[in-house]
């Protein structure tokens, strides 16, 4: 069933109540910015690490936001999702904050360390077979069972936490001319682009050319629903999702895809510069910049980086410095 | 020559003064607590993040402060220095804002990725045999030459640059208990216990047990002056300073010594909760608190990150992970 996408979509209201509820369990993350980034890219960047968000990634933003607002309406229970990665360590933890399991429903063929931090955080893993059909059976049990569902992106709770790193950006710093932040289904650019809409910062948005689904669908007019993703960014291979869609639509400016190799490229630049291992994901903004320089040149441009968690072994493979 | 030792140690207010001199080239690094670790470690841990300062080390903050003074005083001319490490890189850095020339000498055998660094920065690099009279020499004939010498840490604006790390943090945090740092020439841990000297936190450091040769120093009343360092911590193999020991002997209420499998499993604790690649010299400090856990417990503990220049590779190779 299509959600009414009118009527559940956060605003900026919603944004900052979300930033109230959950400013007890979140890092307030440094914004970095970096003379030898910017000399490289032309433009004045400056990054919101939530690499160095609790759980290495903003996706604790959303699910600390959908489980403090559980605890608010008084439901009780426990929650459950599928993930192959950082939603479901997020919820892991914001569950355990209030004292309840969460159930992650995980394909068999995750990433050792993705699969440990869920269980780190006392989330019970689920395996699946690796297919989205799988998946989703596996949670429509949990949910038949009595577990509550706590959707990565498509929700409102969801983009209204993800759209407070934003929020905190663009209070740091209040005279950014334009914010760009990757799409994986959504969540991150429409919290995003809602925070920031009575600011008036542009806001931009970039896909791995392997997982341009978010291009493709602007370019049709309507979602795209079926796409075999293709790319090293792991965390941005979901589709699109309708909320977030609709929101890309109206608010965003523009959506850049990147390829693989200059994703590469961005992960080691940002090592060098700023001493970060970043995972693939949060370095398409860097690649999108250095693509589209006449775009971005000479202002103050936003980004938020969005996570860190990938094995140092694995960085060194992506990187081909192995 | 021994230097008049009480003449020329920097106090509070030089410490002052450095960082009003030095806060448009340094970056105001973050603080970072996390409940991972803190649960982990027994206390509130607050984690002044150098290893994101320019060029990746707290060294910055004594070059530059050591640059810009000799810019105060109208002094031009090429600066030089040896270092097989972080000094070597924040001093090309500093002086290239100072648009001057900072000669480097660097043992040939000497990490490729630092003498990138150096280069990458505008220095220039003097290759040396690996003994510390070939850097001696190398470095005096540059002397004789003209070039301005600036040491690693036995130097008063040495010292009170780094002493604006701990100045920053306690300003953050003033509620801080105790205060920890790693020791290697002694320059972090003198600037840092000036910098509290008033503000009443107990001030501890932390040796590696294949360089610890403060806690000889110390336990003979009197600076050893042979020690052949054998550690992981490669930022830490130098001897303490007359200048640094004198402060150390006076200021520093306890120094500890960890092992270097102390300091790998220390690296990898950072990485699993907090998502920073850190060089050995800086996990020193989590290693101590986790060896002596009844010193530390339940006190607000702040530390000084000092460094994140390692290779990925070899921070695999170090914590057992590749």
């Amino acid at each position: 069933m299509t959600p009414d996408t009118t009527a559940d979509i956060p605003d900026i209201a919603d944004i900052h109540l979300a930033r109230v509820r959950i400013a007890d369990w979140t890092r307030l993350t440094p914004v970095l910015s970096d003379p030898g980034l910017n000399q490289e890219l032309g433009c004045m960047l400056y990054c919101k690490c939530e690499n160095l968000q609790r759980t290495g990634a903003f996706k604790f933003r959303g699910a600390s936001n959908a489980i403090s607002h559980l605890r608010e309406n008084g439901i009780e229970g426990e929650v459950a999702t599928h993930s192959s990665g950082n939603h479901g360590t997020a919820l892991a933890l914001a569950a355990k904050l209030d004292r309840r399991i969460a159930h992650v429903v995980m394909p068999e063929n995750s990433a050792s360390m993705k699969i440990d931090s869920v269980k780190r955080y006392g989330g019970i893993v689920h395996f699946c077979a690796p297919s989205q059909e799988s998946r989703e059976d596996a949670l429509e049990k949990l949910v038949k069972e009595g577990k509550i569902p706590i959707p990565p992106y498509d929700h409102a709770d969801i983009i209204a936490g993800q759209g407070t790193a934003a929020l905190e950006l663009v209070q740091e710093v209040p005279t950014l001319d334009q914010i760009i932040t990757p799409i994986g289904g959504g969540g991150l650019i429409s919290g995003t682009a809602i925070a920031v809409d009575n600011t008036g910062q542009q806001v931009f948005g970039v896909e791995p050319e392997g997982a341009a689904d978010t291009v493709a669908s602007l370019e049709q007019g309507e979602r795209v629903k079926c796409w075999t993703p293709d790319t090293i960014a792991d965390g941005l291979r979901a589709l699109i999702g309708v909320r977030n869609f609709t929101v890309i639509r109206h608010k965003v400016k523009q959506v850049f895809t990147v390829s693989d190799e200059d994703i590469r490229q961005a992960m080691y630049l940002f090592w060098q510069e700023l001493r970060l291992v970043i995972e693939p994901s949060s370095a398409t903004v860097i690649a999108a910049i250095r693509n589209n320089r006449e775009i971005f040149a000479g202002k103050k441009v936003g980004t938020i980086i969005s996570g860190g968690n990938i094995d140092p072994g694995d960085w060194l493979s992506l990187t081909d410095r192995g």
